[in-house]
C-alpha cells in the first residue's frame, strides 16, 4: 500500500523500544521505509545522552539508524544558537555539552537550560537569571515537568525554566517537541514539505498534536506511555495504530 | 490629632530605616504611638534573619521594639503549621530554622520553602517536589522575584516556589505580604478588628494594596523603595505621606 508522505519522523522511547528492548517488528518497519525511499528522522527530546550514545543504543537493539538521521532537542538548540550567532551560558547535562563545543562560550549572551540535574544549583541558576534579567534570551531544552527514574519521579528542566522566566519577566524559547519551532527545524532537515512528513509517537500531546499543529501529519501508537483515553485527545486528522509494526 | 485606628502595623526596611540608618523622626513616632496606647506590630517578610537579630538590629538603631511585637513571614508559617498540625520539610535559610524548632519534622507532610540560597539545590528541590506531588501542601515564605545584594540582583524564593507549583500541579500557600492570609494572622495577633488597623509601608503593592485588600487601612511613605508614580497605584482609601515622621 502506498503512503501519502515522503518523510517518516519517529519518536524513540515507546515507539521503537520500551526500556532496553526493541518493540516487535519495529526494525522491519525501518527497513521497509528504506525500501520505499522515505526520508527518515529519529526525533527525541532526550537531553541527558549524547548523540553517539543514542545511536549506539539503537544499533545495539539492531535498528538501522544513521547518525545524520538523528534529530535531538540539544541538536536543535545548537543549530538555533549558530543561526542567531549566540554565545551560550550552558546549564545542561555533561553528556550533551559536546553538542555545543564549537560555539564561543566566552562572555555569554544567552542561556541554555536543560535537564542538568545537580548542576541546577542556586549559584548556576542565579547566573542564568542575571543574564536573562539583563536581556539574554533563555533557550530551554524540553519543557517537561518530571521524569521517572529509579528514585521515583524527578524534577525535569521545565520547572527551572519557569522559575527563570517568572523571575526575569521573560519568555523562554523551547527546543524539543511539541514546540512548533522544533518541528520546523526537523522538517527543514528533511528537504520535504511539512505536509508530506509523518510524525509517529506515543505521546499524544508532545508528538502527535504538536506535529499536527506545526502542519505535519501525525500518528499515535498504543505502545510506550500511551494510556487508554489518549485517543480522545487526537487531532481529527491523525492516525491511531496499535504499534509501529502496523505502520504500513 | 486623634486617629481612626487602634493598631499600627509598621513595615521595617524603608519605613523605619534605610540600610543601617534610622529614618529621621521614626523612633519618635513609635514613642508617640505608645503614648496613644496603640497596639504596635513590626511586620516584615524577611526570611534570612532570626527574630532575635531583627530585634537587636532595631534596638541598635534606638527603636523601642518589644520581641512580642515582631511579626515575620517565617513566624506566620510556623503558626500556620502548628494550627494545621503539619510536619515540615524545611527548605529555608539557616537563620530562621529555630522558628520551627519545636515542630515535629520526622516523616514530613508539608514543604516550607523560603530564601534558602545555596540549600536551593537540585536534590533538596526534588525532595520538595516529590512531597508536593504526593499531596503535601507547599508553604512559601515570600513570593518575591529577586532581591539586591553586593553581587547584584539575586534570585529570591518566588521562582523556586513557582517551579514546584508548576511541576507538581499545585498552588502554594504564601506567607508574607501581600497575602491576605498573612495580614489576617497579623490582625489576629493584635486583638483589634482589621478595619481599625493601619499598615504603613514603602511598597505600594505588597504593603499598602495588600493591606487594603485584606480589609485594613493603608498608608504609603515616600521613603525606601518608593518611586515617583507609585502613588498612582494607591487604593483610593489609602493615605500618602512623605515619611513615617509625618504619621501623626
Amino acid at each position: 500500500m502506498s503512503v501519502n508522505y515522503d518523510a517518516l519522523l519517529l519518536d524513540l522511547s515507546g515507539v521503537l523500544y520500551d526500556g532496553n528492548f526493541a518493540i516487535a517488528g519495529a526494525s522491519n518497519i525501518i527497513a521497509e521505509a528504506r525500501r520505499r525511499n522515505l526520508v527518515i528522522r529519529f526525533v527525541t527530546n532526550t537531553a541527558t545522552k549524547s548523540t553517539a550514545t543514542i545511536t549506539a543504543d539503537l544499533q545495539r537493539m539492531k535498528f538501522d539508524v544513521r547518525p545524520d538521521e538523528l534529530f535531538t532537542a540539544p541538536m536543535a538548540a545548537s543549530i538555533y544558537l549558530r543561526h542567531k550567532q549566540l554565545r551560550p551560558y550552558l546549564l545542561v547535562h555533561a553528556a550533551i555539552r559536546q553538542e555545543f563545543a564549537d560555539l564561543d562560550q566566552y562572555n555569554p549572551n544567552c542561556v541554555v537550560l536543560g535537564d542538568a540535574r545537580d548542576d541546577l544549583n542556586y549559584s548556576n541558576l542565579n547566573t542564568a537569571f542575571q543574564l536573562c534579567k539583563s536581556g539574554a534570551p533563555l533557550i530551554g531544552i524540553g519543557m517537561n515537568k518530571y521524569f521517572m527514574d529509579d528514585h521515583g519521579l524527578m524534577l525535569d528542566a521545565g520547572g527551572f525554566i519557569r522559575a527563570i522566566e517568572w523571575a526575569a519577566d521573560i519568555e523562554a524559547i523551547i527546543m524539543g517537541k511539541p514546540s512548533a519551532t522544533f518541528f520546523e527545524q526537523v522538517v527543514a532537515s528533511t528537504g520535504v514539505a511539512a505536509g508530506r512528513c509523518l510524525m509517529v509517537g506515543d505521546d499524544v500531546v508532545a508528538d502527535v498534536a504538536g506535529a499536527v499543529s506545526a502542519g505535519l501529519q501525525g500518528c499515535l501508537v498504543k505502545t510506550g506511555k500511551f494510556l487508554p483515553g489518549d485517543e480522545t485527545k487526537l487531532p481529527p486528522s491523525a492516525q491511531l495504530i496499535d504499534s509501529i509494526r502496523k505502520l504500513f
